[in-house]
């Protein structure tokens, strides 16, 4: 299947976050490509990679990386694609040095920034994107969207059944 | 001109900022209406705007909010469309609370988040977004971008030749 | 027994410390309900949710969400019955996003704000609204104080006693 | 009129900001008092004022403070009644101080905590307190939200007719 | 031997770091009593204990709490002597509320702060306080201080001998 | 009058904050000395100051630094008299990089913190510590707090009989 | 005069702070040049510059550059020379977001940071490093540390001798 | 070998980290020393050191310290070395006092940060230092930086060869 989202990370650390976008795209029936292309250790790669991208056939990348997290501002400086940014968590600042960098790009180069660690969220936004003129995908959104609406429709339910103590207990 | 991109901002004090993404727009030639909608004030609209907004031809939303910002997550909540986050500045927190609030959204439900106060970079967002599977606009961007390439060229190229101090008292 | 205080959560992952708010109440003897609605997920149940509580008997809502916690602040627009929002703890941020989703509502909309995890001073504060025009829930919240102060009046005196390295040994 | 609900502040410096509040509890009808008591400067007062607040009739108390901001809790500690916290902004750390010292009280000792500087929504909450059981406030509730409601319909209807050019020229 | 400091906590949850203010006063052979006294929880015996400081011969307090930490500033409020704060540490804030709630009290009434559970420090800036007219205390001090330079010597000495690999496997 | 109390600023950029701890020593009495000692600019007067304070007479010492202000610590390390430090707003972190560094000695150097700019309380704090074995002066400290007592009073009483809109006004 | 240091800037919005790195090298008669270049508008002249700098003549690099300030971080990965970073300040976030984006760099990829608008720091620290292999210009960093003592000093003196009042009016 | 680099740490409890730096040095064949100095326990050998550093041959200074770490910034004063700060990271503030405290330093006393805890990039940075002046030392650190990037790649080609599922159970 054809890659039309690329995912790429600053480092194999990332890999568990970023898995998830992976994984929903999967759910999507979305063909994707993912990428170990570090802004501070193959700029090259990285510049080939941006500048390449539209024409391979990409139509989305999502970009992660963490604390001075360059990577995001730098794919969207090196193609004319939606770049999605994922600022990665770490312990030292949180997450909040990852966030700012991605975030707070100048104007000219745009970044859709999704919260720390929203690797799932990520993915989502492309699916969006490539739904804009893809009504069935666009279907599959609205089912996704609903089956969410349902699980904590039923948590809801079943909140009120048993109440919170036994509900606590099942979860425990 | 139809609209095909929809700014809304949770109120007018939001416009100054909010009016250089319709002129961002305005420089690509696409269509687009603008919006004063408040989550908190007019959850009506909201819900009929969210709802209905796919229906009506829009491709991509762009929201601004500031302080507890939720609109641009609770229109991402009511549509399957692309929606783009604005927090926006204001002098208690610095706009970190609008910040926080539009990035910060549960799996399931993404807002593409841009800086404090980027409304040129949302409509930055949006055009990739159209552009993604419309050549003759991903041109338009490689334009814009190499336009702004050719602007720090010529700063770059003025200060080299007239020196720092000279430079300053011409901007001055 | 009918509900008075209704005691709403964005997720089931909140429960843990929103159950602390139901034990709270169980104390004081007042019904309660409790309901997992998302913002976010299920927009028609906060909708239908918000707009009814009023009329069944509700007389102050409890809500309890974490990260860009929209849930509050939406309640608040949709009733004009006090809303009390708890921000939740998550560790990225440390719940200082929601803390700011949930107390930096617009003028109009008051969300009457708890500390990070704060659900026993939400329910607290619940009774202290239902108080305000029922005397005897009032000398129920004295005999509540009084009995807090008994306490710390305990644990003073027996640190007194016994010295810290006996009491921090007691502790252990 | 008798005064249903106090309003306290640390200092009359933050008069500017807490006379919002007097003002919007004039709009509903509702009568108050207000008051300057400091938790750090007339601690003798502070006791005073809240250990008597009950039995003279008051329903709710709204305090605002700045800073290391002791006032709301402290109160909340000296009176069953509902507290209403507004913490005041300053420049040196933009009222985030004031924030965490009112919204951080430990369990046992609620405040309900508005937006930094939202003497607005601490009266509108004041409101609601009082209304829950008092259906004629309940409405008038209503009607100040539906205005609201209308006021932001007129202004996004304005900017639809007029375009955001001429909008922003008519606010100039 | 007669209390000269008194070590004063919101919560027998701060004494594992309180207690290290106790015996830091130990070592320096200074007499010392220890309290739990909140002030959310115990005004009456906290405006009592501050107001009756100084006539028991009580030349210092030390006052540790954490979150909307009230005690430090209200116990200045309520005693002329030096009220030594220690903002105690909390997950959700890092103990940063704490430290904002000790530290920014307003002109007037000051707060000795020290570090986030800086109990040690508090001790010594008490012992500091007695030295300042008790020259054999003031020897004890620099003796204190001293041993401090000699420990950093020594370690200092010790890995320039041992090197790193070898001291850190020493450590482990 | 022969200093008893040490004024040390790190620049003299700090003196228009510095000077109020002067005049707030002035109104009591005690004799100051002041100084322009920088850390990282004079070195070798700020060890001579710090060494050879408490023989000259000195019995505390203030010190207000900004940004990473090394002062206060290292003034700490060099005497064993009470050191008190004001961190010094600047605009870049709102001065919260000098509170930092301020007030978060390592356990062995207590610095005395105060609020950001709280010259007036640093001056406070050390009258407090001489008042610790002056009984005049305590009185002092006493008649000091009162007449901040009668002022809130007074302005207590004046807003209760003019009400807030003529306050306002009269301040205006 | 051959160009030793170069200072780059990713706008010359940057330049009145930046200037002042260029007037201090000219006061230590250290040829430098100054340029434009944008990490995000023009990557090939980023490129280009990095990977030639030390072929050049360059010896180090001073970077300044605002809010996701990635600049400084992809010069760091585009040479060896040493790269010193400038965080620039803006009012949105207070420089932080530059300073994290500066600062964090991943293992491998250095960069010297300095202040928030440390231009003037940006400059001496290269001097320090041409200086680290040549005495002469160590001598010079001598003298202008000597004089900023000297200048400290005079300050001190003439504060002592015209008191605060005089000198705060001579100030004005 | 002799010490062209010396490693200071304010405290044996940084070993661990600034460890980092000396492993890094030793895989470039640096001579190093390695000093356990407190500014605050003993600042008479920190002021020895630094004044004596550029005597002894040492040519530049890394230097980590945790909390108020003033060391770095006074090892600046007191040396013209360049000197590399490492704020290291501690629970309470998450290193961000460390952080601000080292690369906060006023103008005339540069402090070259790098990230928390980041005593590799800081060993780097004085690498290149040495390299400004030594072509063999550039040619080891193209080497080193070649390796990195085809760590990365590889990475890259293997995730692409066996898919993030099967990568991430190799790394589990």
């Amino acid at each position: 299947m054809a890659a039309r989202v690329s995912i790429v990370m600053g480092s194999d650390s990332d890999l568990p976050v970023m898995a998830k976008a992976a994984k929903t795209l999967e759910e999507f029936g979305i063909g994707y490509e993912m990428r170990v292309i570090s802004a501070h250790r193959t700029p090259d790669e990285m510049i080939a990679f941006g500048r390449g991208a539209r024409e391979r056939g990409i139509e989305a990348v999502i970009s992660g990386a963490g604390m001075a997290a360059a990577l995001p501002g730098m794919l969207a400086a090196l193609t004319t694609l939606p770049v999605i940014g994922v600022p990665i968590y770490s312990r030292n600042l949180g997450g909040v040095d990852a966030l700012y960098a991605v975030v707070q790009t100048p104007p000219g180069v745009p970044v859709a920034t999704v919260a720390i660690d929203g690797a799932v969220n990520a993915a989502l936004l492309a699916v969006r994107i490539l739904a804009a003129s893809d009504a069935a995908l666009a279907e599959k959104l609205e089912a996704y969207m609903a089956k969410a609406t349902a699980g904590v429709g039923a948590k809801d339910q079943h909140l009120g059944e048993v109440g919170w103590k036994t509900y606590l207990e099942e979860k425990a």
